[in-house]
């Protein structure tokens, strides 16, 4: 497929199977050396995988009893300094897989555990080479607000919702990748099980998680594999794209009986979806959309089942749980952000920062509202209120999760089932993006914590200060003394959030004291701004400085020095 | 004192205090059918108190050693229905006391347990009799984010700060009760170890709670019992104004090392103060103020001193712990209410509310800023910011307390030392209890979470909607349809926060399904508004209706009836 946005464009996957085929001979003839056992595959794993690919053994085993019930089957895999448990899973026909996601370089070697004889004991190994460019290993959290790849790069996540966008034909999901690749976002919520209302109303699911006949006469013992190889499928055109798939493993929305599984249903179900998607490097786990709606499970339910997830996982990717009306304890050890619906939250910086005091995590704000045409009042954004959303999300430290719902048939909008933007604001978040992307590896913290909450940043280096729908035709330089010394030099942009414009603004700009807290230009100049909405500064650090910035200032921004041990 | 302000005007200590030496032989006699020992007390204890009174043992014991280190003091209160261990403390010149708050009316027996003869074993009883007028027992937590009395009876916080009023002359100290019994305002912030600097800086602490010499030279095993009984007559009179003592137990300010002591001297300062103080129905425990500034003490301390704090308390009193920069996990459950220091958050009554849903507890923003003459920027609230601050906060369904910060000579402000209030926004708040005391007994609660953050109330009943800093001329009468069904009647009232008026409009509304969310008035009236700042409409149910209004809406209210099973 054709990709005309995006710098994260390796092909992983598709790199590992063809590997997969070239390295049959040489794994085979390791793999007698330490197994007493025939080696019984049909295709062998690769020799070479890059770090953070995938490697998996595919072996022949039992296709009698029910082999999702009844076979357990897992690998260590071992460098030398450790080892990694890693669940396998039965794929249909007498087919099992274990894969593997190496994050570190090197030779790596396997030996499998099984409850069945023809998958027990086989051992084998390969190399974990340099990654392919555009491939940076998994998301992790990053500077307790914010995220980055495992390599290090910075994550700036613009994240989209396309809830069943694999319950519609195939040419709409082709249609779909085509958007996403044109598009900003790096991250796509989407639910793993069926949406309840057909495509266009007359396109129903076209597969189905588990053997039976739908709505609710299914075998919850045995799962379809054939779903899960098409998730599959998705899945790696989205990492190939640089998109991380953030999966809902529940939902409240179903009438197909998915979310009213008895517990060992739901642990049966969780541990074969992370045991065939974990070495996806670009998947989160969203352990659910709207918990709290969700009635069928209680709060003890959703702790062991994120408990689950964290303990099944070899790769401890991302976890969350995305609330309705009510918010799960996000301080919960295995919730690893925050996912929040609240789009009043993100109506001003001020307040989208607030969660991050409470659970000193990333706040992704996932549901703020969708852009769209206003027929429910949770759709009715426009699009310049869906991108002051983000910019107020971002000033705030956190971020956001675009929708657009526009309607025609019932639910055929893109955050159903894809398709089409029609929404106004993609341009400008890909517009955002590209500012954060060149803004601090760090991420945007607020610079004045509780005194300037328009301005976020890291002190001394970069602020970006948003007038949201202040219409200012004016900013006097200015910066809190954080950071700061006489004598910096900083440059200057003016950004126009909508037209999407970076306007610098000619020479630059001296830091001089002010008083106990601000430093301005040594000139006193200000900054003309055109008085419309939608505005934003940018100022960059240039040079100059002594280097003795008041460090004290970041510990209790509220205090002058000579203030420090006084109540107030 | 004169008191001009408050309903609350009992005077149960002094009450207590009359019965205590009209009791005397009755108690004597009662003390020898249970005791082998002689009854050595030398003012024996009333024979009856009003519940919530304070009852009090005084016993003479041993002047040996060191009576706060080495005396056990205690006794059981028992009904017949239940037992109460209440602590005792040595009050100096070998006078041991014990003092309990009975919680309910009827006849109560004590015996006391000490680890010395002359202490142990006493018995006796007394009755506990109805309140006086005024007396609505201890507040708690009511209704999961708001307070009331014991007796049922609602509480509208509206608190202020006087952290060192005790360290002033008796005169100043006597002006701020005068000053307090005219206001508004129910709870009072106030340290319990003086302030690191003097009063007009010539006016240093008359008293200190340890034995020694100031500033460090401290025997911390020793109390001076003149101090607390200088802040017991205080507390005393606060209760008897009716006003809340919100006791903060630790700050990070002191030079004098109180907020330095080991662990067993943390201990010791803890019980003694809940052992005197607690049988005072108006206490509740600031943990610290600032605590994330006062560096000695992990998190791990709180943890543990606040533990102490509900254990060792009988009444089981309100408990939080006030932050700087950086929040104590106010989920934690000795933390009966989260008490925020945070301007921004009540900015709006939108982020106001935001920290409700994380910790489910009434949210108390102690300090939003203080109003004043902007020395220093945490204390330069105008008049009408201090009100807003207020106002966000009540439609928030959260508290907010005062400050008053206007020097003259350093530190010499209301919020420091207590005197004369010199800011403008007193009678403003005062006229914003009245409203809330006759709002509904269950507090105000968002009606619309996330979608119309500017009204409160409780739905179907009430509704009070503030307009902040917006001007609006004009307000289409509409509401949620939570609990409304056609044909109810409502009257309109529209208020001016800063000037104090309400103006009923003419007539009543009745309402009319509008749509899926909303009832508007069934002749599409609407309430004229005069397009200034600081509007509120409070809206109230008359008569009517079929009682048959959607209660589902209370679930999801993001989602219309007919779209509850798709995601959003």
């Amino acid at each position: 497929m054709e990709k005309s946005f995006s710098r994260f464009s390796v092909h992983a996957l598709a790199a590992t199977k063809r590997f997969a085929k070239l390295g049959l001979a040489c794994s085979a003839i390791l793999s007698l050396l330490f197994s007493l056992f025939a080696f019984p595959v049909n295709a062998a794993p690769a020799d070479t995988v890059p770090q953070w690919g995938v490697y998996e053994i595919e072996l022949k085993g039992p296709t009698n009893e029910n082999p999702f019930l009844d076979v357990q089957l897992s690998a260590v895999f071992g460098n030398g300094s450790k080892n990694v448990d890693v669940p396998g899973f039965y794929d249909g026909d007498g087919i099992y897989r274990i894969r593997f996601m190496p994050d570190t370089q090197g030779h790596w070697q396997y030996e499998t555990k099984a409850n069945r004889w023809e998958l027990t004991g086989k051992t084998g190994g390969f190399t974990a080479v340099p990654p392919d460019k555009g491939n940076h290993g998994p998301v992790r959290v990053h500077n307790t607000y914010h995220f980055a790849y495992a390599d290090g790069t910075p994550y700036v996540e613009i994240g989209t919702t396309i809830y069943n966008w694999l319950d519609t034909p195939e040419e709409l999901q082709e249609e779909t990748l085509q958007t996403l690749a044109a598009s900003p976002f790096n991250k796509a919520r989407m639910l793993l099980t069926p949406q309840p209302t057909a495509y266009k109303k007359n396109f129903p699911p076209p597969r189905w998680p588990f053997v039976g006949t739908p709505p609710h006469d299914w075998d919850l013992t045995r799962f379809n594999p054939e779903y899960f190889r098409h998730y599959e499928q998705r899945l790696g055109q989205l990492r190939d794209l640089g998109i991380e798939a953030d999966l809902i493993l529940f939902n409240p929305y179903g009438k197909w009986g998915f979310e009213k599984m008895d517990a060992a249903g739901d642990e049966r179900y969780v541990r074969y979806v992370v045991a065939r998607f974990s070495s996806y490097r670009n998947v989160w786990w969203s352990l659910a959309n709207e918990w709290d709606f969700l009635r069928v499970k209680t709060e003890a339910d959703w702790d062991r089942l994120g408990s689950l997830v964290q303990q099944c996982d070899p790769y401890n990717h991302l976890r969350s749980i995305h609330n309705g009306s009510m918010f799960y304890d996000q301080s919960k050890p295995w919730v690893t952000h925050a996912s929040i619906q609240n789009g009043v939250a993100v109506q001003s910086a001020a307040s989208a920062e607030m969660y991050r005091d409470v659970w000193c995590k990333p706040v992704v704000y996932d549901e703020v509202k969708y852009e769209g045409d206003g027929k429910v009042r949770w759709a009715n954004l426009s699009g310049p209120e869906m991108v002051h959303r983000f910019w107020c999300g971002t000033i705030g430290g956190t971020y956001v999760g675009h929708g657009d719902y526009f309607t025609s048939v019932e639910e055929d909008t893109w955050t159903s089932f894809g398709g089409k933007l029609r929404g106004e604001s993609a341009p400008r978040l890909a517009f955002l993006r590209k500012i954060l992307e060149a803004g601090p590896a760090d991420g945007l913290d607020p610079i004045d914590k509780w005194n300037d909450p328009d301005t976020a940043g890291q002190a001394g280096e970069y602020y970006l200060t948003y007038f949201g729908k202040e219409t200012p035709t004016n900013w006097v330089f200015q910066l809190y003394k954080r950071g700061v010394t006489d004598g910096m030099k900083f440059k200057v942009d003016v950004i126009d959030t909508w037209n999407m414009t970076i306007t610098p603004v000619p020479g630059e700009f001296v830091t001089k004291k002010k008083d106990n807290y601000y430093f301005v230009d040594a000139q006193d100049r200000s900054v003309p701004l055109p008085g419309k909405p939608g505005m934003a500064l940018r100022v960059t650090y240039v040079s100059g400085g002594s280097g003795n910035a008041d460090a004290n200032a970041f510990i209790d921004p509220n205090l002058p020095a000579n203030q420090k041990a006084k109540p107030h």
